[in-house]
């Protein structure tokens, strides 16, 4: 592997990440590396299959040796579980604001804005549930958030291919346009009165703003918001991937029963 | 610390769950440490102060000595954020069966059953939503499960203390004998027609049962459930503590609602 490479590429791993990345986005993979003593299962298979299908270049070799490409992400290199198979793979691409904004669509959107989630396991998770609850979009800062790391694309099992990520350099800027724009804001917010399931998530395109743990949505943002909402919760505070998942639920029930 | 020792106790560690467990559980802490470097601040003064109230023995040393007690589970034990606080505490209890069946309530009494989930970090995000939520009990099986490990203590946030956990040898008997009293047993499955917000959740007590990612709650426990639900999704599926958190609320948002 040369140097210069490693500028460009980076590597996922795990059954799903892998399988879920060549499906949805063969072009993001320049080449599948299965362990040197594999016994193909059903998932492993399909990727096989699917990496020919799109002329990937394979390599049957020891994993082992890709260790140190992941120390400085999970910092537990020694013991990955590569599942048998590692995919070199070009970055993700983010999305544009302004594309997306601008897009043309006849039903009603939802996103979600992470505000200071920096957790790469928590990002991972999110964007997996937003990703089964077809959300449109998950917008993210350029500075306090993380990137898309292995461990988030590992995490995602793969959902990074499915959600768009866009990155802004003003949270508060973007939540300004989408306002302007006819978007109505929801913050989650332990302090609020309202309950998640008192408020309507039908027949209008929202964003779901959440906070980093312990600090939760910053002041300016809460400011913005049209709706604060609550989970109701005996313990201190959910975890920020749990939170996202009742909500989001929350309006995939409320549209589906409407 | 003596060879011994090790047997009987154990390490929780992390502002959140030494904190939880003194306030609400101070019997179990044997000892406490700090960071011989440490700023107080408000949460880490909570804990000394409950401390001295329960005259625990507090002593401020080098944690990183400590790297070594967490590394069978962990397996990162290198880099460990401690977060300035390390207790020895003995293990958590374990709740009876048929104590926790013949207990006298006036209310309807609702529990997870996890059949299968071996994964520490998702067992503690469980059990942090369970205890949020006000749940009675998690049932988990003695073989096929993740004993309280230090990981699931940090990551269930200190919840282990809230929430009683249930070992049975046979989940299956555990449910023939709910059943035979009454409670209404609900399985997560993807396979389902329904969707978890299309059953009731209120006037009854219930077990929610959810399995293993990827294999899904075994075939003799879906025979026997009342219910099977499924969570819509368009990708392959949820990880298995987003499932948690989105049908567990559900019925939150049911029996508030009714």
């Amino acid at each position: 592997m040369e140097k210069s490479s490693e500028k460009f590429n980076s590597y996922i791993y795990g059954k799903n990440s892998v399988l879920e990345t060549v499906s949805q986005n063969p072009k993001r993979i320049n080449k599948i590396f299965f362990s040197e003593h594999i016994n193909f299962d059903n998932r492993l298979k399909k990727i096989k299959e699917i990496a020919d299908e799109n002329s990937i270049q394979i390599q049957f070799t020891n994993l082992n040796k890709f260790n140190k490409y992941f120390q400085d992400d999970t910092k537990k290199s020694q013991n990955i579980n590569f599942q048998g198979v590692i995919a070199s793979v070009s970055p993700v691409e983010y999305a544009d604001f302004d594309e997306f904004l601008n897009k043309k669509t006849d039903k009603f959107r939802k996103i979600v804005i992470l505000d200071g989630v920096e957790d790469p396991h928590n990002f991972g998770a999110i964007l997996r549930t937003l990703a089964a609850a077809s959300y449109d979009a998950v917008i993210i800062p350029k500075h306090r958030s993380c990137p898309v790391t292995p461990t988030v694309e590992k995490t995602s099992s793969g959902a990074v291919n499915y959600i768009p990520i866009i990155k802004t350099n003003s949270l508060s800027g973007v939540i300004d346009i989408l306002k302007k724009n006819d978007w109505w804001i929801i913050a989650a917010d332990g302090q609020s009165k309202d309950n998640y399931f008192d408020i309507s998530y039908t027949d209008m395109n929202f964003a779901i703003i959440l906070g980093a743990e312990g600090e939760g949505v910053s002041k300016t943002l809460l400011n913005k918001s049209d709706f604060r909402v609550k989970i109701p919760c005996a313990i201190e505070s959910l975890n920020v991937s749990a939170t996202c998942a009742v909500i989001v639920y929350e309006s995939i029930r409320q549209i589906h029963q409407k």
